[in-house]
């Protein structure tokens, strides 16, 4: 696995600096790391060195990378049948269909099949203003939903501002988030009873009548992880049935093993009338996303067509990887395996980091699915980089985990522990032993 | 290739109706064609008939179906490297990016991968809405640009009714269209400059200042393959230049040897700021798509972070797929063949079938790329069913082409002839003596 050939390795970087334009970046000053090969937990740069993801690239891998099964399961699809248009059947996506059903709550039997999870946003919109009639929909700050026009309206981070055309019929409220309360509150319970509050009265004064859907992260992701309090979704979920509004959970980042179950929504119990889905569903081997549907609202579709499609709707090789992917994680205990390690290496490993290092302010999260708010000071809650912004210590703090072999996530002032739902405890400990050597060359600098 | 297993079919047709969510129709009535197999030309249905693909499903399987060195090249990324982050680099994506670049005009020098059309329209329009910090976008009715909610309202056909908020800044005009004339012209010549003066009063109406682009399909393909009379392109470049709009080419479904060329603007030499492409630059095998930009706009972006961007940006198995299917086609003169049986058979046969069929009230197209209006009659032109809806003589026609064992393209009152672009001469004839029955039949309805 560690065969790389760095003449080639050069080659792509002189290429893609020459051709390829990246995502969210200034194109100038990015300097990208070639990545050659990946396996498991580990990946390997162009010159061959080995990092730990911490990452799961974007918070996909979550079955971990190479994993054998996908990988032949996608030869053997690549093999069969490539690519069938929308209109047709497949054997693939019908499966894949059942598979993702047969693990969503109950009353939600159909899926509408998408690339990733933009789009899968943008239709799950469609379909909820078809259905109601509604033009509004209803988003949190810190959110993040997406690249295309309304997914980066729905998002509320800092990627919407040079989009927002204020023209996307969507408005914004404050989600909880006790750690940096937007209402004053001192518990979680208090900070959930508010929350809901601020909701209800948000929807009084834009008219129930104009609000097709409440769209949340069940667990907000790139936003900071900030799990919902206790209550809160149980009171969204009533609030929406009360004023006929439709709930959308974006479970792209948090589904499919992240949080330790197979949907984060399973912890807490609610049913939405919508749900999104991408990344985790094959681990981003292929693209792939789609939209869980309740029965009443693709009822609406019966009989009237739906207005939205796409060339790769249900593509066949991607549902391949879905249905190897969903598969080998129920077969080899990858779910739980997040939720044990979650709990018994990483929640405590990271709880005792924060002890020893003064710039965690908090450790939030659950599964694999972990977030550290670093602060200049406790007291006052500093963030270490600016809303949207970076800083020195932020980039020392990437640079000395890369230079001991670990690929870190982060955000603005924080860092996301987020390695795949497959991690051995063994990496769980190696990655959490960077971390630590990490954190103290920032804590030495504050 | 005629092991079909109907039990499996049968299964997979059940599941389909039970869990899966179609782009596009009603779903009540939908009565999916479960296909099982496919090879080059041809695909074989559940039950293992064989029919002949004059659809390439969605015009996307240019190079046909389950190309052995595509395959191969798919099932030999699956085993080095399925998915990195967008924000690193990697062989694949370069290499695919580079072939890209290589075909496209001068000057066009950078990629943004994406995963399909409908998103590298999105980026297009952000991309020229961002440089020329205009907001209005002028594209054409009687086009298609895909599915998301920019996209959908960019598209001119009864599909953004449904999805048309008055919001996304899309302003349409007549493109055009010689046979149904929104000029009242009578030659192609006196249909170009009209439609170029109808373009110049609504850009001067609409306020030059306040329009970021003209979006345009090179030859729009799901409206009907209208080819751009003499001097349009050209006429369209200057006025854009004179008003420093940018111009951006939709080459989603044009592109990649559809028409007997890499792309279809080296027909006209038109060279515009963006460019979009996706289905034939891997025939969809996985989904990809992108837009290629100029490197002025491109510069904009130099120091200034680009605000987009999608997990699979530039996927590694989507892009090895692309540089097999461009190294495939350049080394097989793939591109050459679709121009030959363009020029030999398929427009000299199409013309005789629209001697001998009244139904038939014009052929057009070129390359793999054609269109035969069906009328009522000749004299009113009156097409056969109504603009975005059906009738049951269109449904004949499909009934029988499916029958004798070909799969047709229809939209609304046209028949497209849209096969890959690897058709033989043999296979090329074979689809005209079905569509030969199939026209008699219609006919004899009227
Ligand atoms: C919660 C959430 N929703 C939607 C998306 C958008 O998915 P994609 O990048 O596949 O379009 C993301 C991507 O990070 C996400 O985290
Ligand atoms: C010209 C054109 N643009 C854009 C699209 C949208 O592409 P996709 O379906 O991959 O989103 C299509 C699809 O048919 C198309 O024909």
């Amino acid at each position: 696995m560690t065969d790389v050939d760095p003449e080639a390795s050069r080659r792509a970087y002189e290429l893609d600096r020459a051709h390829v334009f990246h995502s969210w970046v200034a194109q100038g000053p990015h300097r990208p790391m070639v990545v050659a090969r990946a396996e498991g937990s580990y990946l390997w740069d162009g010159e061959g060195r080995r990092l730990l993801d911490f990452s799961s690239q974007l918070v996909n891998t979550n079955i971990g990378h190479q994993h054998p099964r996908v990988v032949a399961a996608i030869q053997e699809q690549a093999a069969l049948l490539c690519t069938v248009a929308p209109q047709h059947a497949n054997a693939a996506r019908s499966e894949a269909a059942r598979l993702v059903v047969e693990r969503a709550p109950e009353g939600l039997g159909k899926v509408f099949f998408t690339n990733g999870g933009a789009d899968a946003n943008e239709h799950a919109v469609r379909m909820a203003r078809l259905h109601t009639g509604r033009p509004k929909v209803l988003t949190t700050y810190r959110s993040y939903h997406g690249g295309t026009q309304t997914a980066i309206n729905l998002t509320g981070d800092p990627r919407r501002w040079a989009n927002d055309t204020a023209s996307a019929g969507v408005v914004h409220v404050q989600g909880p988030f006790l750690y940096r309360s937007p209402f004053w509150a001192t518990t979680e319970e208090e900070e959930s009873a508010r929350a809901l509050e601020h909701l209800e009265q948000v929807v009084a004064l834009e008219g129930p009548s104009t609000i097709a859907a409440v769209l949340l992260e069940t667990v907000p992701g790139t936003a900071g992880i900030m799990l919902p309090p206790p209550g809160y979704l149980a009171g969204v979920r009533e609030l929406c049935h009360r004023h006929g509004i439709l709930l959308v959970l974006d479970e792209v980042m948090a589904g499919f093993g992240r949080t330790g179950a197979w949907f984060a929504r399973d912890h807490w119990g609610v049913v939405p009338d919508l749900m999104t889905f991408a990344k985790g569903v094959n681990s981003g081997y292929v693209p792939l996303g789609g939209v869980l549907i309740g029965d009443h609202v693709a009822a609406t579709f019966d009989e009237r067509p739906y207005p939205g499609g796409l060339t790769y709707s249900g593509h066949p090789l991607a549902c391949a990887a879905a249905v190897a992917t969903i598969t080998a994680m129920a077969d080899e205990g990858v779910v739980e395996n997040a939720a044990r390690v979650g709990a018994e290496v990483l929640g405590p490993g990271l709880a005792e980091l924060a002890e020893r290092h003064p710039v965690v302010g908090e450790v939030r999260g659950l599964g694999v699915f972990w977030a550290l708010e670093l602060v200049r000071d406790r007291g006052t809650r500093e963030a270490l980089a600016p809303y949207g912004g970076s800083s020195a210590e932020m980039g020392a703090l990437v640079a000395v985990c890369k230079e001991r072999g670990l690929l870190p996530f982060t955000n603005g002032g924080r860092l996301h522990v987020v390695p795949p739902c497959t991690v051995s405890d063994a990496e769980a400990k190696e990655g959490l032993g960077i971390l630590d050597e990490a954190l103290a060359v920032v804590d030495a600098m504050l």
